[in-house]
């Protein structure tokens, strides 16, 4: 019987990054990763592997980082366990010390009539997967995507750029329900802009045609022909192992774990989809799955295998996020409008608008627009969304620094940036700070 | 004899952000500001008027948030004051109750044989004299600019741009003295490998010519053929005013204030390049002068006209500053290698380098290589240079924030980021976290 001092099981971005913390916090211990794939996805490429990359190939979540920090690899699925035993599909049997699961979500299947009907893919996160939904994409014509999320939002994106008919249907009454809604708007704005179709407030009651797709039946009665549709509904935790195990769990949530992602059993520690969430804000539990945030309990639990040596500064998920959809990049951390009001916060809303470059004539100059939510009496910022040119991508990382140290309006307004006419909005209308004087200025009146 | 609550002197960007902020924290109080130039420049906007932008007024900072918001604007310049009164070169005399001084600085003419020949330029501020500089620039074929910090190297690459034929001679060895060598010997790559010439270690005894330029003679006796020569030696503080005024001031580096911009008298406050500046890490002058770093004042001294509203968060000049050469954008905040060993701090260095796209074959993805300097006992964040694509200009942002907030290793390597194939690095090597995590390891070691 092999036997190793850490196991990581999953092969994904949370898996990869326990790993290679481990051999930096514990440089002698031998660690082994156990994936399901030789070839994992780095998981929110997915959808660029339709038309941006020239092939899924492209997408694969490189070994080099395992093989150069000597981590062992072993392709094959734990499927139970013995005590400290871990039993894989393959039959073999591994000892181990510390075990660490990262198996991740899979795509939920809506029951909707026709769902197996031959055109009819998830957003899988599996190569071969999705090298068969390239393929049926790039032969399809006219195609329905069910679900207006980012995965949704982003596949549409490439189908566009490929040229195809593209509907999306949202159930809810906009594109993108975990921001506020002008950003769903421009969002609609742009995929309409561009030729696509956008179908809100309506569900799939069925899909139609013989053994292949011929269209979608909405429910409103009225029909969408197509020749393939693409379900965006959700992912959920994989919990099939830890059900195995004995671990405490909460259906569809996740294992149960500590703020040190320790399981039920000490020795074992969960991280990134298939580990609960809590809410940065209020605790509460929350359905986040990013592989950001995986990554960073990946890097926690490495280091903290043997003894509590990275102490954890910040608790809960933010839920940091960007995206880019035709020429515009999105992005949210934190608390939007909408969950500020769900949630019950009393809240102020500070927004700005001003262009990334300056002066605006500079040849690639975007508008950018910020709104930040504050907390009304304590003054702590909540949340913040962006819409606006690339670097969009780092402002949300910005303002995820600030949320994370509490900043207030006074720290923010205090603060010093920099900024360059090639590079960043003018000083002057700074966004970030000017939307923080929007809010300061509904304060003192 | 008019009378107003708040007189702003200075159009600049302090000026223009004490002014805006005063009437958001003051809206009953009348506030005018008073300025040398109808047409202000937007400083750092300035090596752009040779090339990237069209003409010279593309870079006129706006009036309309001064109009829209009832500011008044007096073209004039102060030229002394009686008690309260301020006395104009129009022979106008103003009533203020509070003052704030914003007159910025000056470019710096070095004391070389020559330096008055047709030909000779400084980069000045004001709108006429850049009018000539353009002119100039552009019916010049061979320019040396004497100066390798920011404005002489950006200046350089806007004349690379144009296609003149470009030699740039700093005294110190290396260019962009302020950074660390691997990041001055990148911008000189870049330079050259698009036909600029780089002179360093050399300083500039003499301009030949009669009455205009015809080459200069460097100190080794060497001499190099021109029909120009730019100068960018630096600035030193504008400080005429003040000492008519009797204010507490240190020659070549400023007023005098305290921690709320207030000079020796209290209803005077001073802001911009013309305050004394402290360092953020030691509390040691420095001679930082940025935009950025004025209109933190200006905010600042805005608020806490009549009371200090607004506390101070975060005292002393970080100097957060990037720039762009070539297509890559490099950028600092706080401490280099260089200047840690110069104050005597015990120093860590991290060091990480990815792409800022995920994968790296994403079509417009750039290389960026981080540096991160960590206090090796307080694990404190102390600085961090970055060269890479356009997001750098906010991923020096984000850092400036951790450092601001006093972020230690453990705080970054437990921080939540987002991240997006089409905007940011990978979050398995995300350059701030990955840099982090080296400084750790050798911690561990």
């Amino acid at each position: 019987m092999k036997y190793y001092d850490v196991v990581i099981v999953g092969g994904g971005p949370s898996g990869v990054t326990a790993a290679l913390s481990a051999k930096n916090s514990y440089p002698k211990k031998n660690i082994v990763l156990i994936r399901k794939d030789a070839k994992p996805m780095i998981p929110c490429g997915i959808p660029y592997t339709l038309f941006t990359l020239n092939t899924v190939d492209e997408n694969i979540l490189s070994d080099s980082p395992l093989i150069e920090n000597k981590i062992e690899i072993i392709n094959s699925e734990a499927i139970d366990r013995k005590d400290h035993i871990l039993i894989l599909s393959n039959g073999e049997e591994i000892k181990y010390e510390k075990l660490v699961l990262a198996t991740g979500s899979k795509a939920v299947l809506p029951q909707i009539e026709g769902n197996q009907k031959d055109g009819v893919f998830l957003v899988r996160k599996r190569k071969k997967y999705l090298d068969n939904l390239r393929k049926a994409v790039h032969s399809s014509a006219k195609i329905v995507i069910l679900g207006g999320g980012y995965i949704g939002v982003e596949v549409a994106d490439e189908l566009i750029k490929v040229g195809k008919n593209v509907t999306i249907v949202e159930m809810l009454p906009e594109l993108l329900p975990t921001m506020d809604s002008e950003f769903s708007e421009k969002v609609k704005e742009s995929l309409i802009s561009r030729g696509g179709n956008v179908v809100t407030g309506k569900s799939i009651l069925k899909i139609l045609g013989d053994s292949s797709v011929s269209g979608v039946e909405l429910s409103d009665g009225s029909v969408i022909n197509c020749d393939m549709v693409i379900i965006s509904v959700g992912y959920k935790p994989n919990l099939e192992l830890v059900k195995k195990f004995g671990l405490h769990y909460l259906e569809g949530r996740g294992v149960i774990v500590d703020d040190y992602l320790r399981t039920s059993e000490k020795d074992i520690f969960a991280i990134g989809d298939c580990a609960v969430k809590y809410d940065f804000f209020t605790g509460d539990l929350t359905n986040i799955m990013l592989a950001s945030t995986g990554m960073a309990e990946g890097r926690l639990v490495g280091s903290n295998l043997y003894s509590i040596k990275v102490v954890r500064q910040y608790q809960g998920v933010l839920g940091t996020f960007s995206t880019k959809i035709g020429n515009t990049a999105f992005a949210v951390s934190g608390l939007t409008e909408k969950k500020a009001k769900e949630k019950g916060m009393d809240y102020t809303v500070g927004i700005a608008k001003s262009f990334d470059r300056h002066p605006g004539k500079i040849p690639d100059a975007s508008e950018v627009y910020v709104k930040l939510i504050f907390s009304t009496y304590s003054h702590t910022l909540l949340g913040a969304q962006i819409y606006g040119g690339n670097s969009v991508g780092e402002l949300i990382n910005m303002v995820s620094v600030m949320i994370q140290n509490r900043m207030t309006d006074t720290d923010i307004n205090t603060m010093q940036i920099g900024t360059h006419p090639l590079l960043t909005p003018s000083p002057v209308v700074y966004p970030i700070i000017t939307a923080t004087i929007n809010a300061i200025v509904k304060w003192f009146k």
